[in-house]
Order: structure tokens, then sequence, then C-alpha cells
């Protein structure tokens, strides 16, 4: 298959990363988490966020959410997260189903929720008939491409924890964000206040693993029960734990997030030159949002794949991968010119 | 207590409904809805809504909701309903936790939602990871005490059944809505294309017991199990089923549900001659929602108890009842009025 | 209906109870819980159990077990029950709904378990593989019609907090029990170490309504979302508070649950008297298990409805309840004898 | 960490699925399934178990389980499994969690469940009380290292088909039951009236991934929404099939079975000349269970790690994996005969 733009998760698993699987394939290991390469993943999860951060690895993001909710909430709360959150159209209602919570999606600005947005959500507290507030989910970088600044993330976590809730991150394209954000992760999670983190690999080069991550240890006490019951403990691994040991290695995972926000920004910075695109949100990590000529689309799609967002607008979603090129923004972006009959 | 305007369910029980589970008092019957009264109030249902809709009784009407929504979805489902909706706000997702579905909340006007607000969210079909639209759910007598026409459940319902899904309604206050329409309660539910009725007595001078009827069959072929696993299996049915005897004899129903409305027409009539007062909701049932000068709150409650709806605001609820008097509307206004230092 | 030996809940409700719903039914009271009858029978049950008790009111029996076992569990919990308890064999499944947790069914002896048939199940503590074992769960009276003396619930509840665990009790007939035992209810739970109890009316002259004890507090903190979440919040509140007080009043509960207790070992002795019947089951509350002659079952069921227990072993229960008289023993076991051309 | 024979998944991934998984690490594909790889493992799959088979990977034994299992019932039915099953003993509850039902464990011999010892299970169909029988899971290898006979599988299927049931098998070693039978996988599963399969890859050389097939896709129709809120829908997707693949080229996966099983045979031969061990359960394929002197589990675990079975009767259990070496277990017995003072 010709690449496109459909999904960073259509790209592979970086050299590197593959390699460090290769050598960890080696002997018995006990399975489980019971390995020295878990160990030492986990060990690298904790330089980097502080030493009593939890960190359970799981398969894939869904699980990863799932499993941080999971850990924090009981049937009767609500979850509060923008409409464009993955866990509130990504997933199936894998969160309601194992959480039994109420999700409460609000209307973001650029894929973001703001203090101002949540609080009239805030309701209710003690009174049984309704559902509990208890946290608020947000998504870094968000499914519209737009990264949170620190102070926007503090300011959501100060208006949960005065309300006796927590503030949960699904950092499925965290690399994005930190290169973008030029922080190290601590800086804009931790640091910010998150008490529960889904940290991605799988989109930026790794094969499937991704961590959730504690900033409470009181908070994961159960956590090693919910994961199994939630079918996300896996045997053999090492294989996750090799995986994110080469990923931090010489930030390696930093590298490919690059690349993959540059080639958005390149991408970017063509289109606008073409006055039949508009561009609908700042691009601000590795994804462009534009409305394009509708006759465009299928021509498009048969050279370089990706998917329609919003039939109505004609708005597309175009994903920047780590491996994406130069070369192939500049096809893509040639390609829409001759389609538009513009000199090229 | 004092008699006020918190709730239709603070009033207490229909004399004739008590005089008729005192008859029902008699002897042994099978536990269950084996017995004479379940099958007689059965029959009665089938008279008004067709032989062969299918009846079961359950305690309340969070269970009614629970039972009729969870017999016709699986938990990758969603069921989409108003902002206001009971289901969304007053069941401390019961419906989450029991159907595992997801409930998708519309911005209403005036507490009723409209196949153009309900079409966006209408996607992702066929498509795994979102969660598969099913049931469109409205309240009838609406959260905000308006009812929907008759045109109104029907365009719900066509668009319901075309995208292969459901229309339930909630009828927590159906007999109100049945006296504010003017109509039979089959004309404005079956005959409109509602597959799952949620058919209330409490509110209106019941004890407990509530029905979900299904207008389909094949719906309900599982529903007598998912009844006994959501905890709403009655042993003494009989006094659920002697009730709804009592209630639809002479057409019981309907008396108290006049009362109630009227007198929320009168509290309309009497509170729109006062300027500080904005009527902020159509007065269609038994239910007022009015934006009051803030200082009136506390001593109004004090004498007629009410809740407030929007603390923001300063709206306030008043809900009338079967047992609510003409006198005590009088009083009521009469009080406000001094409280603001008008001529009474 | 001719009165049988079908089952307790055949019964209806006691004059002295439906009275005192009647004297509750006048003008209005706040609902769910919020009135002077509710706080009234809280306040009645304290007195019994103990002033730190935390009472919660359900609509009916699985709901109370539900309610309360979802207060002491979450869903990687197991929960250790006789092979016939009722959460096991009669509730479709509903405390696996929605507790999540798996029961653990163990043989029983005459319908009660041992601390040593539960101690091969408390195992796999901390192995996050394994279910955590959390609650044994008791019947009192069992479903085999057997009475825990003291020392049995004692030496069960020592088991369970040794290892960190809970004792529930379900008592759908403590009064039968309570009278078989000749102890106030306090004695046989509490005392005992019972940690959370289902306390059952309906099957001894209520007309529904059940109230989940938590003799620590910290265990029922939540318990209110959860009984409206579980749809076990009643609305109209005051007719079960009213019909506990009526039930405590003079001790109500001793006559009826004394009456059915002794028609059950009147109906053993006389019994016992033919041969061709072998009760099968020690006879120490309401209940009767016996085997009798296949041919007996259908024209005895004509004249006294009855269910079969065992089709194999054409073993059938008898349950009696407070009304059963004396003449319905003496007729029945007439009927026995004539049917099996004995002299009468 | 030096190999033991503590499970055969502390053993890594055979090169050759390890060269597929690196082939397929080139350039982009779509997500979720629909990539070459995937298509193509699920037409080898098809070849081997017939043209209507639908096949579904997911990550793991526990989420395969779940998937098959939500897939054939709703919340209120059972599943009858072994006490010993894996999905009864060693899934921390995610059956009940996942698909609400209840599991009825049945003594097993040798991890076996008969006919006989499902028939009085078999109860209370129609009855609302009691949940629904709906599923015979049975293990293939069992978790006692024993393997069902075909005319056994048959056996139990059509009992459960005579009962409007499926019969599931949780295959995580049915490679190794495949080469003691001697028998293709179709043979013993489809052929024998299996309805649904966890096909298990990982413990037998794969890295990560396991198949739920369907012989009815009837019962399949809505998995890829279950599968989706199971979390276990895998993005890379192409990293499962393209092991698949692999293990199915040349009947690759035969090869680590035929070892692991034969070995187990060579150390039962071993440990039969040692009169203080006493094998237990029959050596049908890669597992051994024996019960041995207590004062040599510490010493021997320390060289070759394994787990303790059963405590109380010093019962262990040893499995052999497909790099288990001859020497190994020569070394192993060898030093048991040290440990006990025979002759070498």
């Amino acid at each position: 298959m010709k690449k496109g733009f459909a999904s960073d998760n259509n790209s592979g698993v970086l050299p590197a990363v593959f390699k460090a699987m290769e050598a960890a394939n080696n002997g018995h290991v006990l399975g489980y988490g019971n390995d020295p390469f878990t160990q030492k993943a986990i060990s690298l999860f904790k330089e980097r966020f502080g030493e009593d951060t939890e960190v359970f690895f799981v398969f894939n993001g869904t699980g990863a959410n799932v499993l941080g909710l999971s850990s924090i909430t009981q049937s009767f709360h609500s979850i509060i997260c923008a409409e464009t959150a993955h866990i509130q159209e990504d997933e199936c209602g894998a969160p309601e189903k194992f959480t039994g919570c109420k999700l409460i999606p609000i209307e973001p600005v650029h894929g973001k929720i703001t203090p101002e947005a949540v609080l009239p959500h805030l309701k209710g507290f003690e009174f049984e008939h309704h559902s509990q507030p208890r946290v608020i989910s947000i998504s870094q970088v968000t499914e519209m491409g737009t990264v949170y600044k620190p102070e926007e993330v503090q300011a959501l976590a100060e208006l949960a924890h005065r309300n006796g809730m927590y503030l949960h991150m699904d950092g499925a394209r965290i690399a994005n964000a930190a290169v973008s954000l030029g922080l190290d992760f601590r800086k804009f999670t931790r640091d910010c206040g998150v008490d529960v983190l889904s940290f991605g690999g799988t989109k930026n080069g790794m094969m499937m693993g991704e961590a959730v991550l504690f900033f409470n240890p009181e908070l994961s006490r159960l956590t090693k029960y919910i994961r199994k019951q939630s079918t996300q403990l896996y045997s053999k691994m090492r294989f996750v734990g090799a995986q994110f040991v080469a990923y931090f290695e010489n930030d390696l995972w930093k590298e490919p997030a690059t690349q993959a926000n540059k080639m958005a920004k390149l991408l970017e910075s063509e289109v606008t030159k073409i006055p039949q695109i508009r561009i609908t949100e700042p691009v601000e990590a590795n994804g462009i949002f534009a409305e394009i000529p509708r006759k465009l689309i299928e021509p498009l799609q048969k050279e370089f794949f990706f998917y329609i967002w919003n039939e109505q607008t004609s708005e597309v979603r175009w994903m920047c991968s780590f491996d994406t090129t130069e070369e192939e923004i500049m096809s893509f972006t040639k390609l829409i010119k001759k389609l538009l009959y513009l000199k090229t």
C-alpha cells in the first residue's frame, strides 16, 4: 500500500524498537511483567515522571484509557470530556461498559475544553440522583491536532482537585505533544496536576504497548486486578518492556515525533498557499484538518489515502507519521494543485 | 409537612387505588405476576394499547427505563436523549450501568428534541469504533413541563425507524400528557411509532408501580429475564396489578392528572400577573419553571417547599400534584405578592 | 386461589401493616426517604441493632442483596456462598451483573456452609489472576429451611475477618430465624460478626420493602449512590417506612413468624407418621422438604399448590406462611393419607 | 533467567515468526485488520476450518475467551465449565465482568467435564429466576494437561445443542492438543460440534495474538463491536496477522508443540522411575502434575523454576515449552535424584 495520510497507526515499527524486541527474544523470563525488560522500562518511566510513579503496561490505547479510568472511578461517577475525545467517539463505549460511568461530552474549541466549559457540569455533588462528577479527561495531543499548553492543563487540574475530582490525560500522541511544546513529558503532565496518564507509544513507532501512569500511588492500589480483569495483562510482557526501553534510550522517541510534526507544518505551509483549501484547526502536532473542494477528495484518496472528517462540510483529516517524507508532502500538494488546475 | 410544590411524588395515594389494594389483600395468590390482579391489569393495558402489547410491571420509573432500554440494546449501542432527560440527569447513571450503552445528550428546546437536532448524531453506523446509535429516548411530559405533540413524536419515530433504531418514551407523567393533549394514551405513543414505553403511575396517585410496554413482541422476548436480573421483579405483584386495575377503571387516572394540570395553569395565570417573575417554559402539564427574584426563594420555600432548578439564573420549579388545591395556589401567589410588597 | 404451601410470598399483608400504610397516606411528605415514617423506621432499626447501624430501604430481596454486596465489593472480588443460596440459584445472575464479581458456590450441608468448606476457596490473595475472595454470604433461614446457630455464624464471621473479608447475611426470612432461635435479631447477626444484613419483611407479612443494614458505617459510605443506580430508590418511601414502623411496634413481626414456624413443625410431626414420606432437611423454621411418592404430587398440588424441589428424587418443598392454619395442615395430611389409602 | 518449567509463556518467539513480523514491518498498511497480512491469515484459518468460519484476532487468551463468550451470551445466561478452567480460576473474573453471566464450576475428572456432570446443571430453562444455561466451555488442552478425545468433545456438543446451548472451547494450547491427538485442528473442534473456539498461539511460540473462530456466522454478527468495546481491537493488526501466516506455513506450529509434548513425556518417564514422586494427572500434552516430597520444592525451584499447584498436597506443575531440551529434562531429573540421595 502506498503511504498516505490516513493515520499514524498505518506506519510500522521503528528499526531500533524492532531490534530491541529481537534482543529480548532470548531464553526464558517470567511472564506478566516480572521480567528484567519490563522492570527496566518501569524504572525509565520513574526517572522521567518521579520515583513514586506507578506504571502499568497494557496492549493498546483503549485498554490504557479503560484501565486508568476504572482505577479512579466507581460506576456512579461521571467523566467529563470533549465531544471529540477518543473515549467519547472512538472506543465503541468501552469506558461506559467497563467503568459503568456516565460520560459527559462538552463542545470543545479546537479540540480543547476549558474550566469555563466544564464548570456548569460540576453539579449535583452528594445528590444521589445525579452521576457524581469524578474525572475530567483530556487528550494530549487532542483529536483535532491541537496541544494543551501547560497552564491550560494546570487550570483544569486545579478545577478538578478543588472539586475532589481527578484529571486524566489520554496521551496517545504524547510524544508529538512533547515535541510541539518543547517540554519534557513531566512538565506538562504530572507537574501540571495530571493524576492519571495514558502514555502512548504505538502511534509513534512502537509495535504495540501503552503505559498507564499514576502519580498518586493510592490511586493504583487495585489497578493490577483491574488490568487482569479488563483483559489487558500481557503474558509475554517483556516484548512491551523491551520496546519502551529502546524508546527512551537516547530519547529515541523524539526524532519520529519531530519528523511527524515537521511534516504536518510543511503540509500546512504548502496547502495554505492554495486558496481553495481552508485549514480548520491550528496545526500544532502531526495532524491537519482542512475543508477542501469535494471533487478533490476521491482522486486525492486514490493516490494518498486519508479519511473524511465531516461529510457535510467536506472537511478532511491528514495525519503525518514518523515516516512521512518531504517528498511525499510535495507530491501530495503537487497533486492537489494539479487536480485544481493550478500552476505547479 | 405542609403541602408545597416540590414534586408530584410528595403526594400520597388516591383513595380508590388504596381501596383496591386492600381488596387484593385477601388470601393467597401466586407470586411474581401469576395472579388474577396482575393478569387483569395486563388485559386492561392491552385494551388500551392493542392486544399484542407486551406488559411488564416494575417498581419504579428508573426501573422501567432501565428495563425498557436494556431490552432493546446491546452494550455497544448508544441512546440519544435530551440533556434534561431523567435518564441523563436523574438516574445516577443507572442506564449506563445496566445497559453498558453510551448516552448522547442533546441540547433540547423547551425540554424537547427534534429530528434536526438528533440527525448529526446518527453517524458511524457499521463503524466498529463508534457506539452504534440504537435508541432515541424522549420523555412525555418532558422534564421541563412541556408535551410532545403527536406529530413531533411521529417525526422522531420515523427518523429512528429509518435508521434501524427504536423510539423509547419515558412516560413517568404520561397521564398529564394525555390530559394535556386530550388524547387517548395510544394516540400519541404506539400510533405515533413509539416502540417501548415506560408507563408511570406513581406520580399520578399510585403507591408504586410502573409498566413497561412493548408494541413489538419480538423486542420483549427476553425481557422477563432482564426484569429479574435487574432486581425489578416483585414477588407480591398483585399489589401493583390491583392498583392499575383501579387506575383504569372508569378512567380513574384522568381526574387527578386533570387537576394537577389545571392547577399549574392557574398558577401560571396568577404569576404571569407578577412582573418580577418570568415563566421560562411553556406550561403544558403540571410543572412550572420560572425565574424569580432570588430573595423570594427562601421565605417562599419555608411556607411552600419547592426546588431550585438553576442557582445561576434563580430559576425554580413548581410542581402541581393531583391534590393541589385552588386555595393553595391562591395562598402561594398571595405570599409571593406579599413578599414583593405588591398589593394583594 | 386456595391457600397452599407454594411460598410464603403467596400470602398477603398483615392487617396492622396495611393500617399503618393507610395512616401514612395523608398529605405531602418529601420523597426518597426524607419523611418522618422512614426516619422513624430507621430509628427503630438502630434501637435493635445499635445506633451506628446504617439503614437503607429497598423494594425487594434481590435488590437488598445486590445493594449490600455491591457496597462491599469491587468487580474483581469473589463471593462465596452455598450452592443453594438465593443469590446463586434464584436471582437470575443479578449479583454478577451488578457487582461484576464471581460467585463461588459451595456444596452445603442442610443448606449451610461451614468454615471447613469455605477454607479451600480462600486462596489466590494478592494474585492478580484470581478473583479476590471478599465476601462469605449466608442465608438465615437457609433456602433449605434450616437455621444457623449463633456460633456457626460467628465461626464464619471470624474466618471472613481473619482474611480481610466480610460476612453478608441474606435475611429474607430473618423473623423466622429469630423465632426459631428464640433470640433478638442482633444476637445472631451483628453480635456474631455479620457485616451486612438484608433484613426481609415481605415474606412475613409486609407488602414490599426490605432493609439493608451495615454495622460498620464505613462500608456504606457510597451506598446511597449505589441504591439509586441499582434502581432501588423508592420515591414514596414513606410506604415502606410506615410498614416497618408497624412491623416493630409491639414486636408485631413475632406472631406471624411464630405461626409459620409452628405450622411447619406441626406438618412435620404429622407427615413423620407417614412411612412413605421422608423428610430430608431438619425443620427449623417455616419450610419442609420431603421426598414423597411421585404419584402423590399431582393430586396433592391440585388441592394445595406447592413446588417440586427435585424432579429426580421426587422431593418437594412445603412452605408455611403466617396465615397457614392448623386446619389446613390437618386437611393436607389427611389428603396425603387418603391418597395413600391409609386409614385417616 | 535460567529456563525452567514455570509456564510455556516464559519462552520467547519462534525465529520464523519473528522473521515474518520483520518482513511485515514495511511501509504503510491500513489499521485494524484491513491489511494483507491479516487478510491472508484469515484465509489460512478458513482453509483449515471451513470457508464460512469467521475469524477475529485479539491480543491474548483472556481477551479471546471474553470475546467469544460475549458474542454468544446475554447477561442473564450461565456458562458451565470445569472448576479448574482458566475462565473460572485464572482470569480474575473477566468473563463475569464483561458478559455479566454466571459461571457454574463443575468438579472435573483429570481436568475434563462430562455430559453426566453437566446434566444436573441444565435446569431452570424458561424460569426467569434462574440464570439461563447457555454455554458449556471446555479447555483443550485442559488446565490439568489432559486432552479431550473427539468423541468426548462431540458428546458435550450434542448435549449443548440439544438444550439450545453452545459449546465453547478455550484452545490456548490447541497446538499441543492437535499433536497429542494426531489430528487436524478441525477434526476435534468444528467437526465435533464446537461453536466458538479461542485459538491460541502465544504459548506455542508466537509473540502475542489469538484468534476467535465462529463456525456459525450468525453467532459473530455483532462480534466486531464487542471486540472494540472489550479493548481487544489492535491497531497495527498486521503484526498479529503476519505471525499467524508464518505459524501455518508448512505447519510451522507442529514442530514446537511436538517438542513440548515430547519433553513432557520424557520427563514423565524419568520421574516415574522415582518412587517418591507420584504423577497425578495423565500426561497427554506438555504439562505434568506431580506430588513430590515437600523438601524438594525449594531447592529444585532454585535451579529450575516452577509453580506449586497445591500447597496442601505438595503437588507441583511442570510445564514444558517448545524450547525445552532433552538435556534440561535430564539435568532436572538428575537434580531431583540427587536431592533425594538416589544414585544418579
